[in-house]
């Protein structure tokens, strides 16, 4: 019997009006990939299915050249047994739209769809994703397969999700092709209208570059010095955009035929720079994410939160994870294996921030190919094998969580994330190689996270009126009306933190008017004179402007001469080339009030509190920083990351996965989950 | 008013015979955009040109879609209102030839044009420089641009420089396309007339590489070895002869229709390897150069120091300085502003070796494009700030400093700086990575700067009788010919200091006859056995010859075997592979002497000194090493780069700057200049 | 006179069957190329020839366009003034197929020949190997002056040697063109003869990359993410294939015309990963080897001992060192020039490993081209040099060592070296990056090398029953038929000692069935549950399962989950994700043993102590690391690589090279060779 039913009308459903969906509680499975396998194996997967308790696998991700074994020709036979033996066994299924597969023959029949790189090689084939998302041959395939896959199994019991293509922009983003380069000054056309709309947009009057007719106008290919950054931008926004075409056209398709079927495709949030997920996911019935540990990196399970939150705030609610690993990934220069607990630690997170899926690549790991060495439900070493034995104690872990499916996360903190500031951010030629987009995400999120604070992520234009504090780390590029969004929130009561170099460009990378930052100058009542990048290793120590000029830590990467026009310094910089100047500084204005932070410091924790506190953001005290701490639909998440026991005190409740009840505390094991359905 | 009037006939009128030009004093000013701003702009910079005492700009360098907006339809309308506001405001105007800026309209029209990369790519338009230099296309579109904008400005009054094109050499040096192939062979003929000629320059006897037709040349392309190191040398030659003849192609019709404007191309002179400077030298009516600070480098004024001099080296006497910044640049990793002061003491520093200008890349910084976050004299933050205020006091120190303009700076001491030999010692599978060029220049240029001495730079065949002593820091090809005039030197007087690896090959890098060094064996009284490269960080103690055998240091990345004959040993290998065997030695002949230094030392003070001294060479005693002193036209100048004041004994004279009067001696405050008229 | 005639029947006799030759003793000399000096020198060449006893020498290497000036029209007159004066002065001729250095104008001619980089970047002209292997035109033109070149000197009484090409695989391995994609599809037709079989093999499953049409295949050209495994594998067959194909081609027509003459082509043992050697040996009438010392690695002496040990193992006995150097070389970074006495332990350590041949590249330095700063024979210098000295005093010593030409090494321990499990583990995506082949190989062999136990090399698959105990450091993929092998080995008493990563993967890189390493299992008696690959610079304790736990060293890159299973645990891991788990076993089965560690240890003595005790491999005892030990055929060689004298006890026999009667012991003086001939 199965767990519960999964009900996929939760997530986009505010947005984009999705209704529908049957299934109940969390899904659990994977990717199952069966043409790799003899039938025998089939029965195997689908007794051990049930002993794990998966009630959700996807299939066919990668079975085009199977389901259309000659241009036109589709058979489904292979994949019918396979639906069938599923859903026999209680199993639903995520139908894959192979897309991200064009078999050898559509590559041989049609080789101008093969992508090109910026440096001019054409891509063969042997990889994945070889064809170019503008190939109006690729597009058409695309459709057709889609209608032939849609209506074969259009009212199947077990078809419960559209899983369209894999993972967009990856490893295709920029394609350089003769079609991209057509496509793309269409898509000129249809934003520009005009060539002198253009011209004054990309600032062609520097070095000489104007266009005096619209065939000029080519992709950013490589070039022996910088391209104009505002084609760069531009290009970027197209490349997102005709990938999101290529989703559009099929997904139009598959709620045409099988409207009560939810289409999403796997999103890889944080670490995806090419896909404006902002815009991708107004498009999805549901929004799903794939997320894979930086094996190497201290403090990765803080990413994960990271990419968990993003999702989620890209969902506007729960949402599914799509793909994470029950042990190593096979990509990474060192695919450390996760330590015992660590996957059910990582899924239960997950579920904490919004999953209302514990998805796995993979079922069972491949013998072949390019993946062998990923880890799966099912491993190498088979069933006899403590992977395996906790895979089975994860789902029924899951089982007992079906009350959290559907429930919400809320947060009082956001933090600004924008795909295009972080595109324009990274092009060359900036003042500092160091001040990087993530990196400066990255601090400020797992100082939040330390904090325990639980943060939602935001588009700098959205409504940000229902949080306390908005936080935005990296801010470089930013448009007049996004700004006016910002000031409006602080007029109204908001209070905004703005991290250094923000606020400098517009959509088109063309610097404000005015000294620097010139669409945050008012709210943050300060000009800039001139940057001061530091040098490599470069610190500079801050002091607080209390009476005795306390030390405030250090800065790093950045230095800049604030002139503050209404805003006080909180601290100054007591070296470097702007010592004795306003290093942090905050800004009333109206009811609300604005603090920026004119460096970039390693742990912005010192800073944020000050803004946190104004803000009211309550926040635990006295929770060790391993111990993470999440609330969903009245469920308190305590997840121990570290090696000793941790007791919180105040929790009172019914322990969901231990049965206990806890009444003003709870000690939750060294690397140990505990969930309380608070009281 | 004018601060004076500069005089354009000095440059490089000994070599050129070029007469002409009006105006006096020290230009002042940068290059200036227009076309990037509106009306009111312009208004504006006119008025703060006055206030800053700018004298001189240089417009149009990027404007030819503006100039050409279609192909052969030429307008200049609206240069005539820049050009026409400037006189009236009295400011003199370079104008650019903006052939480094093919319009878009040019490289769709004729696709062949746009360059090829050594790995085969084609660059695309959304740069510069998006054309080969060889292409009959360009040439021909160039050469009646230059016609037509001559002809506009014939006679104009405020017309007083041709800057022709921009920085020839960045980021265009060599280009591998079919065009480049057909010239390149053409070349080839010229130079060799028949194959068996080039067959033997180029060695082709060595790995079977001998040409039975013209035809079956290539230009040395990717290869999945190293290319016939001759062919790569002459491909070298023949690319800075291509640019070189694009530059020829205007400047001659400049000359005709405007003769009595002088005509340059801004160098770049310590900083560009591709062109072969020596030759364009002899090309232009002034030097002029561009210079930027390696921002993160410590003692970057020291590099400022030798650019500045191998360009009045290049000119053979005064120079224009065409391009600096005010602050930072953009296109650095890191983009380090300059400290107060710094400009100032940049600025001076090439007024004190030999420039009549100080002009800056750019009046008023950019808003958009790729250099927008480059520092101008009109910055973002505007006129209400520190950068600007200093552009006004900068003016004005150089309108007291017009009395130096056209004056001359002497140097007793002469550095052999050969461009091709650069090339040669760079190409691959030498016998050590360890030994660069400029870094052995650089090690040389600042023992000798730190030493107080003022140096020229030298081509290894020029006229020497004028130096106490030559030095040769990186020699590693030398002609038959540049040999026979070192030896002439050296034994009519002359003294001369070589380091390893020198006079290893001629100019097809064929080693000379007999035992290394070939070309300097006589002159050096000396014969090398076998190189001895040292491992990555080896070092080898030296040990000076006297009695007791005292310590001299230690060697670097270099040891070999030398075997003297004539020469005698000062100091010798104390470790390493030569231990005991001769590292330093001078060589007595005819009426002058010849020293070798045997390795790579760090700071080659200790060897040169005792060079110096035999000499004869002057330099001051107890003045710091953070003092830069330097004499030009009866003006010393005294640049304190250190943080504390520095006392110079003996100094006598007016301070132009301060107008102080000097007697026995000048204190100059930390980070000062100060400027005496001695008397 | 000669000192001895070679005798060139021994090499591959026992395997091919070549009989022939009449040269005794040991070759000596080196390449020798008259083309690039004039006649003059020529003559002092065969004068300087007969003072340093060399009796050999290669010619005509890359001469390809002297003998063939124009298409079809050979011209080898300029050659037979060589040979002649040659064979008058006494010196033997190989002669070189010149087939690795096409002519400029057959790549004009034929266009489509020049090779392609993985890339898509056309090779042009001007280096070397400059023609694709499976270009037809090539092919043919190869055969046509293999044919005239040998129809000219049949008979000649000189030729003594076809040196065919020149190092095949080194620059050019892999070829992307039209031609090779052609030709590989048709060496795929061939391996697998249907479709099917072809995508069964490769796992096309995975990624749904399944072929429909053989036409639909491409050679795996650049990717923007990892291409297919198997298809990597077999492009590499392929490519060694295709290399093998041209040597044959011209092998067999050489052997037609002049059947007496021996037919080699140089390898570079272990140092070129793209030939597979053990195929190629088995063609080849002798085996010779290149072999250049990494100048900056420290024990480069113990990787020379590797390579010869290796070329030995593919020879089957005695072979020819045909190229090293005397001196440094050019194409390091940093090319160290030999010590004194270097040179001549080199040389005799070669003909202690086995080989029957002592010659350089080169006789003479070029003066020019790529190479000229390689050493030579006959240096820059002259011969007023050590170097000289040193060349004479060489080709003295070897003529004492005649008697040992043709003399066998016997060896009771084999490392076991697959290239293709070599091409396998260093494809992408593997558990760690740190886990590579050559270091693996070369820490077990230096590991037996500094215990003085005298090693061969072997294919999985070969005859093991010689030797006592077989090594397997690195043998991530082995066949069934392999396993199988090494299985039967040790139950017949055989002692097996195997890495950690081996027996993962079948030829297809297709993991085995059931848990790792599938294809050991048995022998091993364990299995392995997972991967636990370490962290950069990580390390885990081992300690001995004795009665104390005591300490073992410590593991680094890797460790595993080991579930033994017939095995026994000799020691555990004690910190890391297997902490008290086995890391190093013994499985006895039937009458031998197995022994597995389950890590990679800087140095593997402890763990091989124990393996070589069990097995009884004799060593000697109390010699000191520095000093290299070898026996061949009755000499013992004695070779001290440190700065002290080493007295090696019980050593009784004359010395060849000094005449002294040693009894009981000898005194190898620091940096000295001593041979005794043991009585």
């Amino acid at each position: 019997m199965l767990p519960g039913f999964l009900t996929f009308d939760y997530c986009a459903r505010s947005q984009n009006g999705y209704r529908g969906g049957t299934m109940r509680g969390i899904a659990y499975g994977g990717d199952y990939n069966p043409e790799q396998w003899p039938e025998e194996t089939h029965r195997e997967d689908l007794r051990l299915m049930r002993e794990a308790g998966v009630n959700l696998v996807n299939i066919g991700i990668f079975g085009w050249v199977l389901m259309e074994p000659s241009p036109g020709a589709y058979d489904f036979g292979w994949l019918d047994e396979i639906v069938d033996g599923l859903h026999a066994t209680g199993v639903r299924v995520g139908l894959g739209t192979p897309t991200a597969a064009p078999p050898a023959w559509f590559s041989r029949l049609h080789p101008a769809s093969l992508p090109v790189t910026r440096e001019g090689h054409r891509i063969g084939v042997g990889g994945r994703e070889s064809a170019c998302p503008s190939s109006p041959e690729y597009r058409e395939a695309t459709a057709n397969l889609a209608t032939a896959l849609a209506e074969h199994y259009a009212g199947h019991p077990a078809l419960s999700l559209w899983h369209v293509h894999n993972e967009y922009g990856a490893p295709l983003g920029e394609c350089y092709c003769d079609t991209s380069v057509l496509a793309f000054r269409g898509w000129l056309r249809r934003a520009y209208r005009d060539l002198p709309a253009l011209n004054d947009a990309w600032g062609t009057a520097f070095w000489g570059q104007r266009y005096t007719d619209w065939d000029e106008i080519d992709v950013p290919r490589v070039n022996h010095t910088v391209v104009n950054p505002a084609q760069r931008l531009d290009f970027m926004r197209f490349t997102s955009g005709e990938h999101l075409d290529c989703f559009r056209l099929q997904r139009d398709i598959l709620r045409r035929i099988t409207p009560s079927v939810p289409v999403t495709t796997n999103f890889m949030s944080t670490n995806c720079k090419s896909m404006d997920y902002w815009a991708w996911a107004r498009e999805v019935d549901v929004v799903s994410n794939d997320h894979y540990l930086q094996a190497e990196r201290p403090g990765n399970h803080i990413d994960l939160a990271m990419s968990a939150d993003l999702t989620r705030s890209l969902a506007g609610g729960p949402w599914m994870l799509m793909e994470h690993s029950t042990g190593a990934v096979n990509w990474q220069p060192r695919n450390i294996a996760k330590r015992p607990g660590e996957m059910r630690r990582n899924s239960l997170a997950h579920v904490a921030r919004g999953s209302d899926s514990v998805l796995f690549f993979q079922w069972r790991a491949s013998r072949f190919g390019a993946e062998k060495f990923h880890s799966a439900m099912v491993p190498q070493a088979g069933t006899d094998s403590r992977m395996w034995r906790d895979v089975v104690a994860l789902g029924a872990d899951l089982a007992e969580l079906a009350e959290v499916a559907g429930g919400a996360v809320r947060a009082e903190v956001a933090l600004v994330w924008d795909w295009q500031s972080w595109w324009a951010l990274e092009l060359e030629w900036r003042p500092s190689a160091d001040l990087a987009f993530r990196e400066r995400m990255d601090a400020y999120y797992e100082a939040l996270w330390r904090s325990h604070v639980t943060v939602d992520f935001v588009h700098p234009a959205a409504d940000l009126s229902g949080y306390r504090l908005v936080v935005a780390p990296s801010l470089y590029l930013l448009t007049e009306a996004a700004a006016k969004n910002l000031r409006g929130y602080v007029e109204a009561g908001g209070h905004l933190f703005v991290s250094c170099f923000s606020g400098i460009v517009d959509e088109h990378d063309t610097v404000h008017d005015g000294p620097y930052p010139g669409a945050l100058r008012e709210v943050l009542g300060l000009s800039v004179e001139e940057f001061h990048p530091l040098r490599e290793g470069e610190t500079v120590a801050l002091s607080s402007a209390g009476s005795a000029a306390e030390a405030a830590g250090e800065g790093r990467v950045w230095s800049e001469r604030v002139r503050p026009a209404g805003a006080r310094a909180l601290w100054s910089f007591a070296g470097g080339p702007d010592a004795g100047h306003p290093a942090f500084t905050r800004h009333d204005l109206g009811a609300g009030a604005a603090w920026y932070l004119a460096t970039a410091v390693a742990d912005p924790r010192a800073a944020l509190e000050g803004a946190l506190d104004a803000a009211g953001v309550d926040r635990p005290r006295g929770v060790p920083e391993t111990l993470e701490l999440v609330r969903r639909a009245g469920h308190l998440f305590l997840i121990n990351h570290g090696d000793e026991p941790v007791t919180v005190p105040g929790v009172t409740g019914r322990g969901v996965l231990d049965g206990v009840e806890y009444a003003g505390g709870a000690t939750v094991p060294a690397g140990g989950v505990t969930v309380v359905r608070e009281s």
